[in-house]
């Protein structure tokens, strides 16, 4: 290993990739239960399932954190260096992790596929087409738009409402010219005009029900039930009413198949799925966490954003689609970010300052609550930055230890698994002699009121929630329609605890407002929305893009 | 081979396929050049052209039809059996065609792997997604209006008119929703409200440079070339311009390498790019042609529509950009449509009238004077429908041979390669007897009017061609612009020789009226747009996507 650490991409490029084949095979994968995307990339078939039905299942390990810094903690670089370290350590680790989005892969730097020297590859394709899963989804999406709308045009006979149709289209892009959109334009052979807009793609329901769904009849069920509107007398207008669960279902057929690939240090790693984590659940699919489970004895997995938004929607929304009882959780933390919690100012990030560590350390400390109120055995890794100062991680290691809190420093970034090895040991103690009572904070049987009350509560502190007019309406409707027994999806600032980005460190005496409620009856949960949440992302003044090329031999240049 | 004929899918699934790395190993593809996508899918690598460079080209053949019913004339399907015919008379032949696009396919029945006894399988893969190549087009044609609305809405620094973008956005869908939208509404935050529309991606001009580009250098100068509309100046702006060429280019990456696949009969079957026949050019990518010629000694090729479109195009457009010298033509005929020819009305196609027979020849007759007119030996396939008469089948017969034309009746939808190998030798007849003088019609140096005109009277046999005054402004305009060397590319229905789609047979005393002209600067070429030309279709009352579905075991019912 290099020092300093090259770049990402020059990391990537450099790395020994094994066959996909020898992956697949060193984790029971049969060869015709793997179908290659080229040599370093591979869907699994969904009949491993059946064959190993028997198998017990592995040890599930959730990596989260404490509330991200705009630049993110290093949540996925800790996830595939844990990995990493695990298979150092003699353990059978398989990584599930989600695919990224082409949107911000081209908006901005960045991606979802770890980094340093705990990477997953092949870095340039799973960042961009991968095995075209995404592409699938836009599709299905888009195809259910234009059956919507020819619907309309063809005679209407379900009598949709054209003013009330919520499906949007979408793009797996950052475009905002695409947020609000009129489209039927150009007289009577063009269709019914009507307001519409489009999402990014990862924030499509179909992409949350892919991850929910537990095979593929399943997936049928869950789209049949999507709902894409209201007709004239407000009843709910289903994909099934359109007759169309079948056709969408053939376009997923191949996205709903595992993605096999593997790590700088040839971990295998599934990456699969990729759904936003405010307007959906943020973690990837259940399929592929599940065949992870089955194939490696340690399965080591994240959940976007903190521990507030992502580990509690994976707890309470995932694990019960999927019935998974996770055996560990990783909270992520740096100290850059707790001394931001602490008010250190941004700029002054790479400035030794234990004061504001120490009063950032309450935002840790929150979360910590939090595993703990769902009963599991937890580690703090502390995730390494070179502007670290020893003051700084002595006094937080001294912490943890004061307060009888599991902690590592991990240096994964820098030193792949061998820089995570005390992080795998303390994951494999917390495992092994920690007490494990998961238990979920509410029951789906509650009133959506009660339910969003006890997270906003139990979760992030609040003292109370308030309802907008509509969203009290909404409950009455949501319950009515039968949908009142769904577990909730918060839609929420990353950067607080509460609903207001500013509010850093562990805000108290504060008021959660909830503005609008969405449901999400395929997916099956109710989106609860504070503040307003971006469904669409722009692009900056200047866009990552600008600097990207493809050289003559056909090597990447300028992604990351 | 059954008898009836079973549905195409049914035939598609029992197919004997062999692994896709056995099929790249008999036409000499080593296993490195060879990236599987599944077990019956792969890209060849581009390397393959520069380890071949000495390698001698193989005949070129193209497969071209008189003007064709709406239900087609078996073009693919002739295509598809005289290359399992040639591979069944002991020549090595591989087969190069389009990639289908999945708005029909969802859209209405019908598809562009062949049929019968006589397809390119796994059919439902290459009918849906394949190997992502559509949506990796899809999503540069998205990404570069993403960036021009960012532009403008970051400052426009370019000076971009919103009022004069000619750059559209796409879906690979039938959206007749998405043909006219406005986009950048709901205030200043959502970017600049302007006039957009949706194209179908198969007519992107991105689709059209792709098929064009000779490698992936000649692919990054003529995405830089593209042309995206306007300034306030009225001077073109460029991709260039933008600065976004390699980011398009990277994109494109994979998306630019030869799909192979293989018949029912396991001959090797080259499947890349699929541009509209209309507003593009509509045949295959060059690189995947020049590789075919490679890597087999008979390379059979199609092109959309009629002889007077489709035909027109590959040899003045496609065979000028990659310096192809075509071996043969087969022009496809159908008695049903040679009838229409003649005056019978549709409904009653399926019965005998060797009259309108007799009169409907007149089409055929013309096609073959354009073919003859280019220098190239010729055979007419005679494309038998179960509806055919003896009566009228040995009319044709005669009048080809009274005319000293060569004909050959096939029956490859029925009988697969053996249907075919009658042509097939007529074909290798031609090939090695017939002279062969291939000459284009107009040079490129010619003025744009001049080349229109050619082809308009050389090629449709009219006797003079009408400029709109928009037209002849923009032929000022863009000799101006330093574009009037470029080929034209016609836009013009196929039903007919002429612009009247309800004129048929060969119709006489006509002139063509150039509507409009557009500058596809990247792909290379204007177009001449004559009436209107479809480039986004709707879909029909009952979408062929009604009857879609996946079953339990994952196998696709409905589709076709």
């Amino acid at each position: 290993m290099k020092k300093p650490v090259p770049s990402d991409i020059e990391i990537a490029q450099e790395a020994n990739l094994h066959k996909i084949y020898d992956i697949a095979g060193n984790i029971g994968v049969m060869q015709e239960e793997l179908e290659p995307y080229g040599h370093y990339k591979g869907k699994l078939s969904l009949q491993i399932m059946d064959r190993l039905a028997a198998n017990k299942e592995g040890n599930l390990v959730l990596v989260t954190a404490i509330n991200p810094t705009p630049a993110g903690e290093g949540k996925s670089t800790v996830t595939v260096g844990l990995g990493q370290a695990l298979n150092k350590l003699g353990k059978r680790a398989v990584i599930a992790m989600r695919e990224p989005s082409l949107g911000p892969t081209m908006g901005i730097k960045g991606g979802a596929t770890g980094g340093g020297y705990s990477q997953v590859i092949p870095m340039e394709d799973i960042n961009l087409h991968f095995t075209g899963d995404i592409h699938a989804i836009t599709t299905a999406n888009n195809a259910l738009s234009a059956f919507i709308d020819n619907h309309i045009h063809q005679g209407n006979t379900l009598n949709i409402d054209q003013r009330r149709i919520t499906w949007k289209r979408v793009v797996d892009l950052n475009d905002r010219a695409l947020r609000q959109v009129i489209v039927g334009l150009g007289g009577p052979l063009q269709g019914v005009p009507r307001e519409d807009g489009f999402d990014i793609t990862v924030a499509s329901e179909i992409m949350a029900v892919l991850c929910l769904a537990t095979d593929l009849e399943d997936l049928k069920q869950r789209l049949g039930r999507m709902v894409i509107g209201y007709s004239f007398e407000k009843k709910p207008i289903t994909v099934s009413d359109l007759g169309v669960a079948g056709a969408l279902t053939m376009l997923l057929k191949d996205a709903i198949k595992p993605n096999l690939v593997q790590t700088l240090e040839n971990t295998p790693a599934l990456i699969h799925g990729g759904p936003f984590a405010n307007i959906a659940h943020g973690c990837n699919s259940v399929i592929a966490t599940k065949l992870a489970s089955k194939l490696g004895d340690f399965v080591i997995t994240e959940a976007g954003f903190g521990a507030d938004l992502g580990a509690e929607k994976f707890l309470h929304i995932k694990c019960r689609a999927a019935n998974f009882k996770p055996s560990a959780v990783v909270i992520v933390a740096t100290i850059r970010a707790l001394k931001m919690h602490g008010g250190q100012v941004k700029t002054e990030l790479k400035t030794e300052n234990v004061e504001a560590l120490q009063l950032g350390i309450q935002n840790l400390k929150k979360h910590i609550e939090t595993i703990q109120a769902f009963g599991l055995p937890f580690v703090v890794a502390i995730n390494r930055f070179i502007t670290d100062t020893e003051a700084e991680i002595n006094w937080l290691l001294n912490w943890c230890n004061e307060n009888n809190v599991r902690v590592a420093l991990t240096e994964v970034w820098e030193k792949g698994g061998e820089g995570g090895v005390e992080l795998g040991e303390q994951v494999l103690s917390a495992i092994e002699n920690d007490s494990n009572h998961f238990n979920y904070l509410y029951d789906v049987n509650d009133s959506i009121e009660s339910k969003i009350n006890t997270i906003a509560k139990k979760v992030y502190g609040a003292t109370s929630v308030e309802f907008s007019p509509s969203a009290r309406k909404q409950m009455v409707q949501f319950e009515k329609e039968g949908w009142g027994h769904l577990p909730i999806c918060m839609a929420k600032t990353q950067y607080s605890l509460s609903d207001d980005p500013v509010k850093l460190g562990r805000p108290e005496n504060f008021s959660i407002t909830i503005r609008e409620l969405k449901a999400s009856v395929g997916a099956g949960f109710i989106v609860a929305l504070t503040g307003t949440v971006m469904t669409m992302p722009g692009l900056p003044k200047e866009p990552a893009a600008l600097k990207m090329d493809v050289n003559q031999d056909g090597k990447i240049v300028g992604l990351f």
